[in-house]
């Protein structure tokens, strides 16, 4: 009848797979250099009240599938409820949710995290609530991490943020994890949206600098951005809706703006081209990882914006078809400007995987194997079968041996099982072909190469050299 | 040398699979929720002449096969063949259909409705043409539903139908199987196809309507579903070309296409966003399920379509990539406005799979758990691998243990193969994964759960409660 | 723990595939229809003067895979290094491109070339470098081809080209293999690209004809395209950006770039539509196929386009989403012009194949079996799974029995195991679908199946009677 319920071997179907996981990828140290975890809350080295609160709090991934199992919003995300009477909802949708990775993720963090080996049922609900409260007393932000072996946490951060909580968690000796910020000036490129003007009077605070140009534009964020690399930045993270490649006057469209008129797309599409030009021309000369994403359309159920607002659970994945056209423009233009920075690409949409995986060969560089990469799969995408196709596609189309790996894109201190479940897939990939005769048996090229994908890698993109 | 062709377990490659396939998937009767089977041979219990009568007759999906296999257009549609040339050249196409799902429902429906179990050949083909015209006898339209444990079938209708034979069947006491009409406006709402002007003096006549304004359209339309739903019906449908998604004059656009004048692209694509918002809300107060499918590009070869007119086979796959976003903006709109009933999505394009996985989730209400269904895999989908893959990405991005399961979309009677081919992938799928330890092996739980995406979920879905 | 690396057993899992591609595949012989072979080295059986020579030269995608290595420009395509040198870079990439096919298509041609069945590493390089040195000594162009069992081969020509080489290798009574021109007038298409005034000047040079008007240009294809088919040529080969459709005024826009003026997209696209329309027509009646590919972007790093010029390996995947429904209007309209000739589909993006594969069901002909055809998997997804999904999406949708199979788009003499590669996947699919109980184990019956796939329907197709 096969095999048990997530045992030690779960997802590792052969020999050769189950000797790289438990003899290389499981002792691999984790970089987390795409999240959205709180600074503050490993500051103040967060203690949990329940695990509603660690789990089901702001974890709008597991919010929509309560709704989607007909779950009233009150159960979710209202107030005239219990964190119990929440949890008790969560254990009534996990039975359903076969075939999807929440059912893998809750199951990993009850594993280890809590040693809880019963799958979370309305049956076991009261039982693992209550063991599992009693286990996160203990489980503080910091203590989490340290269990995870999390090297490095790169959180997410506006241009206009002090990075009070990164100043003094650096000041703190008796955390060794390095917690840096990545620079995300999204709110500073989108013009055509809500918001803009008010955004650069902070923005402008923050750098001392009047935005009335877009040459103070480019001020201001190259003086944030060189704030944020004395701090110890790494990356920056770039949302876009979909690529664009545009040419325009920038300072007119800017002054458009701020003058409170609306701006064309086309007039939109080449101030961000221009803007994100500049910015990773910046990114080049400072050994800054640029990451883009794209392909989201957000917050697609108006009532829902309007009761919860943003990052609530209600974003959708968009076609942006001509990506694959644009992209390579877009690469190129950066190119002759300042010179490409490394750069990461995400797409939402798991059919752009080939577009990516041959664009990404149009832009390699000398300096680092693996200049430019094509990110993992995430959001909607990192599923088994979405990792599985990510990497495979990868693997056609460039150098697995460079991949710099997982991310966690994670909103909670428990998703660090992310890399193990990743982990798991690459070595049952690997371990696959190998026993396929696809690849010859040599175990310690392959040992290696699964350590350089799941940590060395990463490491060395990033310029981490981090003590054991 | 592995399995025998087709046999009591054919695609159930383990214990649990076949436990669940045999212990619960294949006791389930059959709601047949979309078709487009005619309700005058259910009501006079046709009868065929011969197998080509009842395969072959109307099955633009086997006439493609034949034309792809270089089969003349009189062995196909023409007259002048008789019925066994016709069988003849099914048959001599057969053995080439290695992988085709046709392959597979033919030698399905041999087996179930006329034991016969040899391969069909050019060397078969005159004994199975002789031992099933035999037994075909027995085998009227009613026979097959009774035998294939139908327990409703929703038929496809046009809004001006007067339902006749629907009324005749209802009437009927000693058929037991609910034949219900379901709404399709498609003709009211292609104000850019030809034939539009004259519809609208169709639908007018039937509902009693001069229809010389928008309003009046609504009014028409409102008229004919109450008609429709005094009848019994639980569903509408709606084939649209694209997700449509533009503002405008509605009225003024109808008036323009009631004079005579062609409308711009934009301006249909407003009309129908009006009339598609409207008609959502009638069918949120009504209890009307709502049907969108989209992608399908028609009447490709303008030769055919002189000789032989729309759907007989020459239809293919629209690249329709602007949905995710647009799809997202419709229902919102809808959500708005009446507010949006219960909904079932279905892309002719199987790259649109994560689109709409991700964007039900967005749409999701506590009144019916999975209240927006990503619709099965169908038409150029409803192939294995189509199947896998639309199951596959509904367990990754929504909750499959809500899953309301397979349509046949049939022509045909002996389609109801069709739900055994999706209950077999489905049974394989889960046991597969209960085998492969990504979840538990509670064979009470996943009965249920088979059971349910079988026929259960279905039937509270439509609100459809039948006696057994 | 598996099967061995890469032996004669490669990529077979099971029993029949084995028997089907021992048995059947791999006796059969090679027709190359599309390449990018050099008739002249052909002509001169040109000799190679290292494994870096005829590996490393001209063959974009080791390239790409080098630089994505982080390997400098100068042991690629430099001229100050020597070749051992280069052959040393690709050693040392090697082992990290696990998963992709050029791992398995080097180690298929060391294997079948030259004997050798160690891995390339580093630590083989030197000895492979010079085992594979020696035996080159015997492995000139001709003796690659006759070792290969190549039967005839279409290389890729310009209309305008003499094709002095063709005609010296068909004189040449000592060799067998037929080496045929295929005609690829690309040039004449691009009005909307840099050079297009020029080469129709050489164009009409070669066709004796003045163009300065559409039917003078038309005039001038046909005349060479009598050429080619005097000298044999049986295809046609057009690689499109996208799938355009277009109407306009031809003539004027043609007048328009002559006189050095700028053409819109929208004229251009009418004048490609309306150029390829007539060549369709012209290749009708002479019998020769028509192969219509798609979806490349190409030349996206501006760097390397002024350093290395294009076809260096900084192409990529075009997001073409409208191709599906452009392609069934070109399509009809060429059959409502002269009559669709025979046609070969490919696109350069796997996500456009479920597209084709609903397309060309829409355009067969009882003249032919498979009349139309969706083209093999194709550059970017000449993958293990790419090919998977093509044959599979192929399988699904049309009548696989009548697949011509394989092409090389080769730019070396070695790439002929990538038929090899192509007929265990093939075996291996079908294999796999017998041993599921998925078709009856009739292993004539599939034997012949392989047989006309991997080479008889090709030879019927193109016409092609080829004596042993």
């Amino acid at each position: 009848m096969g095999k048990s319920f997530m045992d030690m071997d779960f997802l590792l179907s052969g020999e050769i797979a189950r000797r790289l996981y438990h003899g290389h990828a499981t002792n691999m140290p984790i970089i987390d250099y795409h999240c959205h975890i709180d600074p503050q809350q490993i500051y103040e080295d967060k203690v949990f009240a329940d695990l509603t609160e660690v789990w089901l709090g702001g974890d709008h991934y597991k919010w929509r599938a309560m709704r989607s199992n007909g779950v009233a919003e009150e159960y979710i995300t209202g107030t005239a409820t219990t964190p119990y009477q929440k949890f008790e909802q969560w254990a009534a949708t996990m039975p359903k949710l076969i075939g999807n990775p929440l059912y893998h993720w809750t199951h990993l963090e009850l594993q280890r995290y809590f040693g809880i080996y019963e799958p979370l049922t309305p049956d076991t609900c009261q039982a693992i609530w209550e063991r599992g409260n009693e286990q996160l007393k203990a489980l503080s932000a910091r203590a989490i991490i340290v269990k995870s072996k999390v090297k490095a946490i790169c959180t997410t951060d506006d241009p206009a943020d002090d990075l009070r909580w990164h100043k003094l968690i650096a000041e703190d000796e008796s955390f060794d994890c390095k917690v840096l910020p990545a620079f995300r000036p999204d709110k500073a490129l989108n013009i055509d949206k809500p918001g803009f003007t008010d955004y650069l009077t902070r923005l402008g605070e923050a750098a001392g600098v009047s935005i009335d140009s877009i040459s103070a534009l480019k001020e201001a964020l190259r003086k944030r951005l060189d704030y944020f690399v004395s701090l110890g930045c790494r990356a920056s993270d770039h949302g876009l809706d979909y690529i664009m490649y545009e040419h325009g006057d920038a300072d007119a469209t800017l002054n458009k703006a701020l003058g409170g008129q609306a701006v064309s797309r086309e007039e939109a599409d080449a101030y961000k081209t221009e803007v994100m030009a500049y910015l990773a021309g910046l990114y080049r000369e400072r050994g800054v990882v640029m990451q883009m994403h794209y392909g989201a359309v957000r917050n697609n159920n108006p009532q829902a914006m309007a009761d919860l607002g943003p990052d609530t659970g209600f974003d959708a994945i968009w076609g942006a078809p001509d990506s694959g056209a644009k992209l390579g423009a877009l690469l190129g233009h950066m190119e002759r400007q300042g010179g490409l920075p490394k750069t990461i690409i995400y797409s939402l949409n798991p059919t752009d995987n080939a577009q990516i995986g041959a664009i990404i060969g149009c832009f390699q560089k000398p300096e680092h194997p693996g200049w430019v990469q094509h990110g993992s799969a995430w959001w909607f995408n990192d599923t088994k079968t979405g990792m599985i196709e990510q990497i495979t596609s990868l693997a056609n189309l460039s150098v697995l041996g460079n991949f710099i790996g997982m991310l966690t894109d994670s909103r909670s201190f428990l998703s660090y099982t992310r890399h193990e479940y990743f982990r798991r897939i690459l070595c049952d990939l690997i371990g696959g072909w190998v026993e396929n005769g696809e690849y010859p048996c040599d175990m310690p090229l392959l040992g290696r190469m699964v350590e350089d994908i799941s940590y060395n890698n990463t490491a060395a993109y990033f310029g981490l050299t981090l003590e054991d």
